[in-house]
């Protein structure tokens, strides 16, 4: 196992985060070595400006949390995000689309945003607290026959948090080598290694700096 | 005073909304007569195929409901709603920008979502329950300065609900003629009754069948 540090993604996406806040955000980021930074579209330029010459990635988010947009709206964000220098895109995914079987429209929305960013990393958002056993076993098979690097399970907004057994299931249907980001939830140290256990490679949370102390 | 039933935004913005759910949603708006359904982005279209020959407006929502996009998205986002057919655009302040005193920076995304959508309504979602009274008033001035029609209480998905108080600060801070609408938490007769006296004229609520019964 890789230090645990680097699965961690350092969070913070509250509407009212202040420019002091993430420049907390950023700092904690450099020095414990997380793997990313993950913040709201309007801070992605000024977080590349502070991170850029460091191996600390800008993350951020695409149609959060409701995933509601159209799926234009959500690649013109994505491709704002990638002029302003996000590294890696966390997307969230319709889900009214999937509940009502347009499987079309789903898969095509992340293949969409895949499209946009050039072989940077794409993470799929499928909001497991909203979904049945069956549907995230499906939302993950789309996720990676849309060609996305990760399936990421909540957005923290919602009702659901990071599950051992939600991980599970993801990795029971994961193919094409896409990897598993838990988030939301996850405070502790034992937390975060079930979830590794379990199979997740990337860790979304606000207690990074606890976690690894 | 109107009819009770004329100022309800009758409103499902719930990120599994299934179509049928919303065919429901129109098809209640309608019988009521209320004064528009609020939607989520990607539901637009649908509607105003549904309610297009009707008095009901469509309503959605831009940078909801964390308002952290870009304004480059935020425009984009309502321009694509435009040409779907959205009557009412309630967009979503950044918050982060007003704690931080770039009002220039609210002032202007405001300004820019007025004059994409050609005289049509828009609502400027303030999010009481992150500001202070003294933000409340700012950002009731700020708004009216930049041209909307209405500033709006609450997303609902946040920590605030709809208030007499935070409507009686918006009453008095409003110029222009600019309107209030309350949203957030207004489940019966008497809320929506309290609200009305305090000045709101318009409410959002998915609880309008209920109310007007």
């Amino acid at each position: 196992m890789k230090n645990l540090n680097s699965y961690i993604d350092h969070t913070n996406l509250k509407p009212n985060a202040t420019k002091q806040d993430i420049i907390k955000l950023c700092e904690d980021a450099y020095r414990y070595e997380f793997a990313s930074v993950c913040v709201n579209p309007s801070y992605v330029h000024f977080c590349k400006e502070l991170l850029g010459d460091t191996s600390v990635k800008v993350c951020t988010v695409i149609g959060f949390p409701l995933g509601q947009n159209t799926t234009e709206t959500k690649v013109n964000e994505t491709i704002t995000a990638y002029n302003d220098g996000a590294d890696e895109f966390d997307m969230v995914i319709n889900v009214s689309k999937l509940k009502d079987g347009d499987y079309n429209y789903v898969k095509n929305e992340i293949s969409k945003i895949v499209n946009a960013v050039n072989g940077k990393t794409v993470k799929v958002i499928i909001e497991t607290g909203l979904l049945t056993d069956e549907e995230k076993a499906l939302a993950t098979r789309l996720s990676c026959e849309a060609g996305a690097n990760f399936v990421k399970t909540c957005t923290g907004f919602s009702t659901g948090v990071a599950t051992v057994k939600d991980v599970e299931i993801m990795k029971a249907n994961v193919t094409n080598g896409v990897k598993i980001k838990a988030s939301a939830g996850i405070r502790t140290r034992e937390d975060a290694l079930a979830l590794i256990n379990a199979g997740a490679e990337r860790l979304g949370t606000s207690a990074g700096a606890e976690i690894i102390k």
